[in-house]
This record gives C-alpha cells, structure tokens and sequence, in this order.
C-alpha cells in the first residue's frame, strides 16, 4: 500500500525501534532508584532530555515528557491555566484547534475559566488584528497551533508571539505537533512560551510527547504521585521512551530541508494535477504547508474516494484520525465555511517520509482513474 | 549485577520486546483511521484488550489502556469519584496507599470531597473492622492496595469487598500494580470493582498500563480530546504498547505457579538467613508477599546498605524507587511505627524472574560480608 496518511501517524524508523529496544535490555533500571543501574538510567534521560531541549533552544529542566500528543495539550493548556488564574481566568484560542485542546477548553470553562474561541478566514487562518483586540488585562493564556492537522493551514505564530508578548502578560502555548520535521519549530523560530510535540507525527513511538516551555512558567500537574518529571508528570519515566523521542526528533531534525524540498515538489506535482478537475477544490491554500493537501470532490462522500483509493492501493484519510470515525462533518471543514457541494467530500493527502517520486506519480494515475469511476472525469 | 530491585521495575521480556517491534513495523497505522490499515491496526488493538480483560475476567469494553499504573491510578480515583458526587463525597483509603493514589486523594480534598485514611497495624495490614465502621450513605468510593510495594504486605480484598458492598454503595478500588503475576489478581479473586496494573512490573514496558472494572462503573476522563478508549482517555492509542502489555501479562500469567514457587523457596532461604542476624529486623510479615522482603539494619541508613551491596554486585532498594530521592523516611515505614533504631535502615529485597537459586545463595554470602564490615557481626 502507498501511505498518504502521515499526518494520522506514521511508521516508526528502524533507529528509533532499534534504540527503543537497546535501552530497554541495557538500561531498564527505575530512573529514580537510588542504585547505579537507577542512576545509568536517569543519566541517559537526562542526556534524552537535553538533546531535545537543545533542538527546541531552551533549558534542560524545561522539558518533560508525557505519553502524547494529547496529553502534552492538556497539561499545557489545564496546567497553565489552573498555575495561572490568580491572575485572570481569560483564555484565547482558535475553532480549528485540536480536539485535545478545544475539549481541554470545555473543561476549563466548565472551572470558570472565560475561553474566547476565535474563528478563521476561508483559508483557515486566524487574524492577528483579532487575537490583539481580544486581549483583555486577565488574559493569561492564548494557545493557537502553528499547522493545522485537517487543511495544513499555518497560523502566523511569530505575529502572534509579537502581538500577546506586547499587548498582554499571556502566556503563548503553540501546539506544534504537525510542524515538528517540515518546519522550523523552536522558540527562537516561533516565539512562544510553551511548546507541545507528538513522537509519532515524525517517525517516533505512539505514546510519546513533550511539553517543553522557555523562562518562568509553570504548570499545575494533573497526573500526581511520586513527583517524576519536577513534579510536574508523575509515573516511572519511560526512559526508552524519551531516548527513542529524542533520537525521531534528531533524525526528523537532519532530513528536515532534504524532505522539505521534495514536499515541495510532490506539492506542486499534486496541485496541478488536481487543479485540471473540475469537480475538485482544492482547500488548502497555496501558503499552505507543504505536507498537507487537503482536496475535495464536489458531491460525493469522503469515504467513498478513501474506499475506491484504498482498492487502488492508495492510502489516504477523510480527515483527521481523531474525527474520521465520527460521520458529522469535522469542526475545521465547518469553521472555514465550505459550501453544501463540497462539504463532505474531502480528503486529506499527507506526505511523509515514506513517500517517493514513484508513489507520486502513482497516486496520480489511480486518482483519475477513480474519478473517471465515480465522476466519469 | 544481581538484581533484586524488580518491586521498582523489571526488565522487559524479550518476547514482549519483539511483539513490541512486530506491531510497530506491521501495523503502524492510527487505529482510528478508517482506511484498512486502520482497521487492522484496530483489531490487533481490540485482540489485546479482549485478552486483558479475558485474564481479568470482564468485558472487553472494561479495559482501557494507559500510559503506566500512575495515570491508571488517577483516572480511576479522580475519574470515579468526580463521576459519582452526585451520590456522595466521602472516600476512604489507608495511610500505605502509593502516592499516585495519596496523592489524587489530596486533589479531591482540594475539590471538596472528604477523604478518611485509615491506619494500618505492624504488619501493615487494614482492618475490616475499621472500614466496615468508616462506611456512610455517602462513601462513594474505597481504595485500597492489594499489596504493598514497600513492605510486601497482603490486605484482605476479599473481605474488604463483602463489608463494603454489603454495608455501603461504594465502589472498591484495587491497586494491584504489585500483586499481578505473583498472586491470583482478577474480579472473582479479588471482589473488586475496579482494578489498576502496571506493565513494567512483570517483564512489560514502562510507560504501559490499564483500568479494568465490573458491571456498571463509569469516570470522567481527565485527558480529552479525540474520544479514544470510550472517550474515557484520549489521545492516539499506541497499538503496540497495548500489545505488548497483553503479551506480558500473558507470560505472567502462565508463569505464575512457577515463579510463586521459586519465590516461596527464596522467600524462606532469605528469612532464615536474616533471623540469624542481631541487629537485622524483619519488616515483612511472615504473612506477606513472597516476592517482597523488607527488613531493618538498627542504626545504619539504608543508603549505605545499599551502596555496601552494590560494590559486590548487589542491587536491591531502600524502600520505593517513587520515594527513594527524598531523604525522609518514608510515609509507609512511618505508618507501621517502627522505632528509631530501624526507621532509617531499611531496604527492600524484591523478587523477580531474573533472580537464580545460585543468586540468592550469592545475596547472602555478600549480605554477611557487608554486615561484618559495617557492624562487625
């Protein structure tokens, strides 16, 4: 099968199994026992942690692992805000957000907490004139991602940064879970306060992620017990784990520029070919980001075209993982406002590391070949 | 090294390692995607949860799968109790709880809920009497260990369950992170309600674990987004960490009687061996868990017990590896009131499936040698 489901997940790369595996027989230790295999063991996430932190630009002791994606979201996100509403309990953030942040929102404003959910233009993206008047003096947090998992939009984060740094005390969380690898993500580069990373979106291990954040910020823990992580994430740290999240993030780190050119490529390849449909409107914008190409054909069902690909031995998903189970039309299609025509056809193309030039090309001919079936294209 | 810290975590099977490896290369995809390779990944994912709850005696839909015994022990008290309110606020537990336990107590006291926590006696053990008096119309929830990871020791699950359900409407929670595949652990053996394992404490992975329950139980999940695990505990399920922890439990499963016997042997070597000792306490109850042997050097620290055996190859703790970098005496050692002369000279001796007849006999040639440096006993 030809995967161009890379943004769902992604299969993880030989090092990063071969790692996984090499501490778990060689360094199983606790990490905080007392012993020297505990001390080995805390040795090497120490080095894990440092590596990652050096690769986003911020200290050592800021940055925990978690077992995701999600979770990072949700203690960034509840753990600011509970840390922080001393202050203000306003909170600012997009309708195209994760599902793990804006049900983290639900959970705040069901706390008390005021969340000011802003909407986006036909492209998706989010307006800075309008995130600079929504900023009220209790505003403490604002968490906006920087790429968006269902259309690949990406929000003007540094814009963003400038605009909350200078107009508020908020904090800025950036859920930069399908940029890690395509694009420069680190806080020189996106100007946030607090970072958020997924392992399996760049050929790490499901159940890995980061919260990383840069000078004084601190988080309310929601899991507790023994006080792992500064106290911040309890549970035994999963040291082979945050080796094998630091050795996807280094290797993700290294092919960025050489995968992010033939992105560019297949990119442009898939966007004139779907261009020649007359059926087909392409959604995401040319300012998109390269690895996300989301398309929609005009009177026919998502999982129809997923279905007659997948005969073709073409991998492709509706839309986002997370809401392709769920037969409502997802909140992002909603919120960028598509027209009934068009609303329920769509499908996310997302390139990764497994793609080739061939699989390309391949995909276009089964694509037409489909259309002519189902369209008589 | 020999090593006899396996209550603070083990080492990996290698079987479940490879299992691990396999799912990882062969079905990588999100389970949620709808495409088949979703699919697939889905079955292999709802195989492993049917066999969980097989070996648990549930329903499979009464499996969820989480990142370690920590976030298990959470969801399961502060997703039961926040779930149940409506009914009552009073919780009861008991002074030798493990932190994430204690701990999510604490939060719950912070949300208003009333927590009683019982003492335990000598041997570390709860009394029935006690529980049965500490029941009201509003207990909504009990929680109480199966055994103790510090001490060994067994409390009576089974008449705690016949006290609380017959006197209250409460539901009854069991850690039984230090029990499973050493002692028969499921619903009909245990009577409880809900239940919490680890996978890296028999051969599994670090960073896996479960919440099982019976009959009609629900939480309020704490981690939201996506919806996974029956929207009780969100984010992308990693496949292969469920996996692999039915494999480990599995292995554990089968090996039980094996390994118990082994352990009773090496349990009662050991025992001998310590009484010969003056100044050597037994901390562990002749009553407790074979594969747990926790004793007491008078006027010595644990510390340099510990680092005395490690020089000649031996690896064991001073209690548990979640409170051994705090300097104080533990909360566990504190509850059964041991007096000044042994609270500070404790280690533990736990058992495992990489411990040998020829190792224990090694334990104690160098136990001897130790003791006559530093007491000249």
């Amino acid at each position: 099968m030809d995967y161009f489901d890379h943004s769902a997940t992604t299969k993880p790369h030989k090092e990063v199994l071969d790692t996984f595996v090499k501490v778990n027989q060689e360094f199983y230790a606790n990490p905080a026992s007392l012993h020297e295999l505990g001390v080995d063991a805390n040795t090497l996430l120490s080095r894990a942690r440092k590596q990652v932190a050096e690769m986003l630009t911020t200290d050592e002791q800021k940055v925990i692992f978690t077992s995701g994606g999600t979770e990072s979201n949700h203690l960034a996100i509840h753990g600011l805000a509970k840390n922080l509403q001393g202050r203000g309990k306003h909170i600012i953030t997009s309708n195209i957000e994760h599902p793990s942040v804006l049900e983290t929102m639900k959970q705040l404003e069901r706390l008390g907490f005021e969340v000011d959910i802003l909407p986006v233009n036909k492209k998706g993206l989010i307006s800075v004139d309008d995130v600079t008047s929504s900023l009220r003096k209790d505003t403490i947090l604002v968490s906006i991602m920087h790429i968006n998992n269902e259309l690949g939009c990406i929000q003007p984060i540094q814009d963003l940064a400038n605009t909350i740094h200078l107009n508020s005390r908020a904090m800025f969380h950036v859920d930069a879970v399908q940029s890690f690898g395509k694009y420069p993500v680190s806080f020189p580069a996106l100007g946030a306060d607090v970072l958020t990373l997924s392992g399996h979106k760049f050929n790490g291990l499901k159940g890995t992620g980061i919260v990383a954040w840069k000078g004084n910020v601190s988080f309310e823990p929601t899991i507790v017990g023994g006080g792992q992580e500064f106290g911040l994430r309890s549970g035994t740290v999963p040291v082979a784990q945050a080796v094998a999240f630091s050795k996807a993030m280094r290797l993700a780190f290294e092919n960025q520029s050489n995968m992010h050119s033939k992105y560019v490529q297949w990119n442009t390849k898939l966007r004139s070919f779907m261009k020649e449909f007359k059926d087909v409107l392409i959604l995401s914008s040319e300012e998109a980001a390269v690895h996300i190409l989301t398309v929609s054909v005009r009177h026919l069902k998502g999982e129809v075209l997923v279905n007659a690909l997948q005969e073709k031995g073409i991998i492709v998903s509706t839309s986002s993982a997370c809401s392709s189970k769920q037969t409502k039309i997802s909140h992002v299609i909603e919120a960028i406002g598509l027209s009934d025509d068009y609303s329920k056809g769509v499908i996310r193309i997302s390139l990764g590391t497994s793609n080739t030039d061939q699989q390309i090309d391949n995909f276009m001919k089964q694509f037409s070949a489909v259309m002519k079936q189902v369209k008589g294209e």
